[in-house]
């Protein structure tokens, strides 16, 4: 897909990708032995890179609304994942050419194929089309694009197709392939109907072969499994949230588009526990009703449209379209993380899920798609589950998963009660007595009801108990009483819902990057990155003018200088030219340099760079560190500093 | 193990555990579906400790030393392990009762029954023991104290071999297992002997099943394999080192000792690239020289004693007890850190390996250990691993995991070098002759002196070709020269030797807990942690003196003020007593309270409370704030504070 940089050029992801491999930001996990799909490392800057988004969101979100952060295991035995649903139906559709051996998830070949097709038929049109680039290194897998026209209708169909693929289950998938001849698009070969595959890896826990386990395939369920605990922490007030920054593993068909669809990556999620009755509001939703949100609705896709609506969140809620305040609230503040780390506002979209994209007990579901040269890619994920997990869990193991409160208000219950002597009771049914009596506890309040006629009328009533003689039990009105009676209720208890806003960090990281990249008029080989100076892997370059040794006591006087005010900072000596040092850096997105010349020396002035205009001004070691403390802290911006310290335009060092 | 507090009372590890569960330090996890032995979740106190150290690790060594920290992934293909040596040795020795199906670690075995036996005799003898306790809700596979007196010379033998337990195989575990009629000791049924278990957890990475994988068992791996790329990032600068924080995992056969021994943990590697030649010596070893450690050397280990000799680190290593500089600066830094986070330093050694413990290939390596209540804890190693690693992977994947410097001199080196004659040697051999070219090429240079001898003597030479007609090849001096000459290299290329301090965080936070935690005199039944200000999991409690809705705007402004310094803070404003708020923070460690009072209202002054001593004195809220921030960093104590603030002791609060 074709994007722009922020200066408008046409994104170059090629460059991007080659400046990331080489700085080493990242690179593919175990290249010397060959690679494996879908796994990355970081390397010092895309490592410091992410430890800095990680605490940038870790203050916007955990300390700024007081959430309780925890770090549960990845290892997870069978049960809780059966329980939560994830044995069952985490899993893509996979289908297998017989013949070959390959294998192709199938939303992704259809959605390949009839891309290809409505290219192909684009170019039969004479219209513009996107070259394709090929890599001879790699071994393709793809679409070929035929120059062949389709009918109009079929071009409307593929296309209202396309903007629903979500959509799609293994059958309709099938279906697809089925209707629109879709085979291995490289050997022709036929297909087999899509199959289930699950997506988490399984392994073994302890050295008995009987304790199945698998990697966690998000951190939730650990946060779901510890509630009650964290309630009782939390004082036992509501609302609440938990929160969790782990990696979590997905064992993906066939990985693709780089660092966005990987097999191990880090997640941070939140999980905001709010009580279901009076509409999940927020109490801090007035903050943000004013923020403007794109938004791409369910039915607008189901119409095969993918339009957005600028529309500001409190609007959303009040029309009904994002479900609730909470859930909005979000929604919000997951933007106002984006935008604070430097994501591009033009980039963002909140799209909606469709119906069955979405969990089945899921209320409300959307995402924050970032746009990428790959596409629209979601990168946070923000659901209403409902009180699906805690119940689930609840009721598989008995726990407590649930909030008491007090009612200010006692409530008033009218219900038919049921007495029994005991003390007749007991030598009356003997051995069975537990189980009558059992079964006489669990008749719900209509039964209870028809029974209680049923004593006036007959003297007696008949209760089903299983295993007690013929499964018939008569029960003589000496007994049994069943009166209606009002039973005064004060203390309420209910299942929380979650709110769950997952963020994909590896994503946000990568869109974060081809957002930020882009190349100077009068350099365009070489690229740079302008990260917000809190999110920069290094924040300033300290560049002695020369490897003159008068100047190395001044460098290492700065640096430990910057290092005690918690900024990071790294030194380039080389014989290299200025300018050249600075580009290099400029690679790596570092936002400030610091020039060490003959007139520091005199008077312990320094020049102080800035990335994105190249602008310099020069002040004195105690000036200059306070200006980066405070654009690093967001307090300033450079042009607040341009305004108040002296520009410097003396010599073009190069 | 009896162990006491730092206030010379008996430490009750009850008391400890019952109070981090309930104020949710850690958890088991999965509690509720009866959980997984070995697995723990940290709560929100537990991640704040857990992020602390971490963070004050990466100051202490990665910003220190400009380490270069990577990110890399814990799926690792199998082939990597196998290369590693850890498909095949990261193993420990289990023993099963074939009858009962109960599985134990064989040297864990051994000890408690040996130990039980000592315990035995102790009674016997009349001597003082520590009495069990009994745990009525763990299912018991203890061994039995019983009342029986030990020969003198079988006591000593025990005692030797407990003194080494780790240096048996399990051959030897076996052999000990049947002198000494080892048996299971709940039900004294016979054991198989000791067999190898493999501690990694496996999976298979992608949908088909050929492609096994493993969780990676240290993070020191994915370092090597990028080591070529690392060296260049550092522009091809040595020594350097790379460091990496994360997940590891080990499936223990038989987890126990809590967070001590688990199946997930979180580790800290540095992975410390050195010249094999010029006796690793280490740049800035002279400042650490005189940092005194108490060495436990293998020769004592040996002779089955546990004496340690306090000794600095320049003279351990001037007598060649440490093997070098490199890794003596580094058990001189990791004890500096560990004083620095809080550990008790009466209560750290540093134990050298002995032979069979420590890898074939391995020159020296010594582990940090903490003395707790389970004895005395592995909580750091640091292995000199010479080029193993790198060697290996490099010779498996033709990867250059080399450095290549230029030689400051040229080397001159005479050798054999032979000539062909290409034109003649094609004609003769045809399609052998690439085969006799590389069988010339490979011999050795011992082997060329003695050919050239021949090929004086006899006119032609005989060289072993496998393949080649009878895998004799007979080439006449018309094809072949042989000479001696000088060739002189300018490049140097060699393997890195490889220094590896790794930290297991959750021992060493464990450890640290155990160090730190006292009672009060009188208050024996709450406990005190007495975290260090820095790794706290919170700085500052915030109390208003009663509920009263006058308090509320000062105690918000006080606590945004705090978050904009940097400093976590919590406010308490239930209606308990102040005593009672602040016990309760003591037992989170939390090392200061501000107190907000009607005299705040006045003037704007608060209380500031020191955890330890309970002192406070009183000041205006820059004051305050000032005070907190110093304390944190380090630049002040409270000692420091009390002096230039005046004290406050009005009313007892209570």
């Amino acid at each position: 897909m074709e994007t722009t940089t922020k200066t408008g050029q046409p994104f170059d992801r090629a460059h991007m990708e080659q400046l990331m491999k080489r700085r080493l930001f990242y690179t593919p996990s175990f290249e010397i032995y060959g690679g494996v799909k879908g796994l990355y490392d970081y390397g010092p800057p895309g490592c410091a890179l992410q430890a800095n988004i990680v605490e940038q969101w870790r203050k916007h979100f955990v300390l700024e609304e007081d959430m309780l952060e925890v770090d549960c295991t990845m290892l997870t035995p069978h049960e809780v994942l059966k329980t939560s649903g994830h044995v069952d139906k985490f899993a893509d559709w996979m289908c297998k050419d017989p013949k070959t051996g390959d294998i192709f998830r199938a939303d992704h070949l259809v959605e390949e194929v009839l891309q290809a097709r409505l290219k192909g038929d684009k170019l039969a049109r004479g219209e513009n089309v996107e070259a394709e680039k090929e890599d001879p290194k790699k071994k393709k897998k793809k679409a070929k694009v035929e120059n062949v026209k389709l009918e109009d209708s079929v071009v409307t169909e593929y296309e209202e197709i396309l903007a629903k693929i979500d959509n799609y289950n293994g059958e309709e998938l099938g279906g697809l392939m089925t209707k629109y001849n879709i085979k291995n698009p490289v050997t022709g070969g036929d297909l087999e109907l899509p199959v289930a595959f699950n997506l988490m890896f399984q392994t073994s826990i302890g050295p008995s072969s009987n304790a199945p386990g698998f990697l966690r395939p998000e951190t939730a369920q650990g946060q779901f499994l510890t509630f009650h605990k964290l309630l009782e922490f939390n004082n036992t007030s509501m609302p609440f949230a938990s929160a969790s920054i782990g990696k979590s593993f997905r064992n993906e068909i066939s990985p693709r588009s780089g660092l966005l669809r990987v097999r191990e990556f880090l997640m941070a999620e939140i999980e905001h526990f709010v009580d279901p009755e009076g509409g999940k509001k927020h109490p801090r939703f007035e903050e943000v009703k004013d923020v403007e949100l794109e938004l791409l609705n369910r039915e607008t896709q189901l119409a095969g449209k993918t339009k957005v609506e600028t529309t500001p969140i409190g609007k959303a809620v009040s029309s009904g379209l994002v479900d609730n305040e909470t859930l909005g609230y979000f929604l919000a503040r997951i933007q106002q993380f984006l935008l604070k780390i430097g994501v591009d506002k033009k980039k963002i979209r909140f799209r909606q899920h469709m119906a069955n994209e979405m969990a089945h007990y899921a209320a409300d579901c959307w995402d924050a798609e970032l746009l990428t040269s790959y596409g629209w890619i979601e990168c946070v994920g923000c659901a209403d589950r409902s009180a699906y997990d805690l119940s689930v869990h609840a009721k598989k193991t008995g726990a407590p998963l649930i909030v008491r409160e007090t009612r200010k208000e006692p409530l008033s219950i009218e219900e038919y009660q049921i007495d029994l002597d005991k003390k007749k009771f007991g030598p009356t049914f003997k051995k069975d007595g537990k189980a009558v009596e059992s079964a006489i506890e669990a008749l719900t309040q209509d039964m209870r009801e028809k029974l209680s006629l049923d004593l006036k009328n007959d003297g007696k009533i008949i209760v089903d108990v299983a295993g007690v003689g013929d499964g018939k039990v008569e029960i003589p009105k000496e007994l049994i009483t069943i009166e209606k009676r009002t039973r005064v209720e004060h203390i309420r208890e209910f299942v929380p819902n979650v709110i769950e806003p997952s963020f994909g960090i590896g994503r946000i990281f990568y869109a974060l990057i081809e957002h930020l990249f882009w190349t100077r008029p009068d350099d365009v080989d070489r690229g740079v990155i302008s990260f917000p100076p809190a999110v920069a892997p290094t924040k300033v370059l300290l560049v002695p003018l020369s490897t003159n040794a008068d100047f190395r006591p001044l460098v290492q006087q700065m640096g430990r200088k910057l290092r005690a005010l918690g900024i990071s900072n790294r030194v380039d000596d080389s014989s290299a030219s200025i300018g050249k040092r600075y580009a290099r850096n400029d690679e790596l997105g570092t936002p400030f340099g610091i020039t060490v010349d003959f007139q520091s020396i005199k008077d312990n002035t320094f020049t102080l760079r800035d990335r994105d205009t190249t602008k310099q001004v020069r002040a004195s070691d105690d000036e200059v560190c306070k200006a980066v403390v405070n654009m690093v802290n967001g307090t300033e911006t450079w042009d607040d500093v341009v305004k108040r310290l002296p520009i410097f335009d003396g010599q073009e060092i190069e």
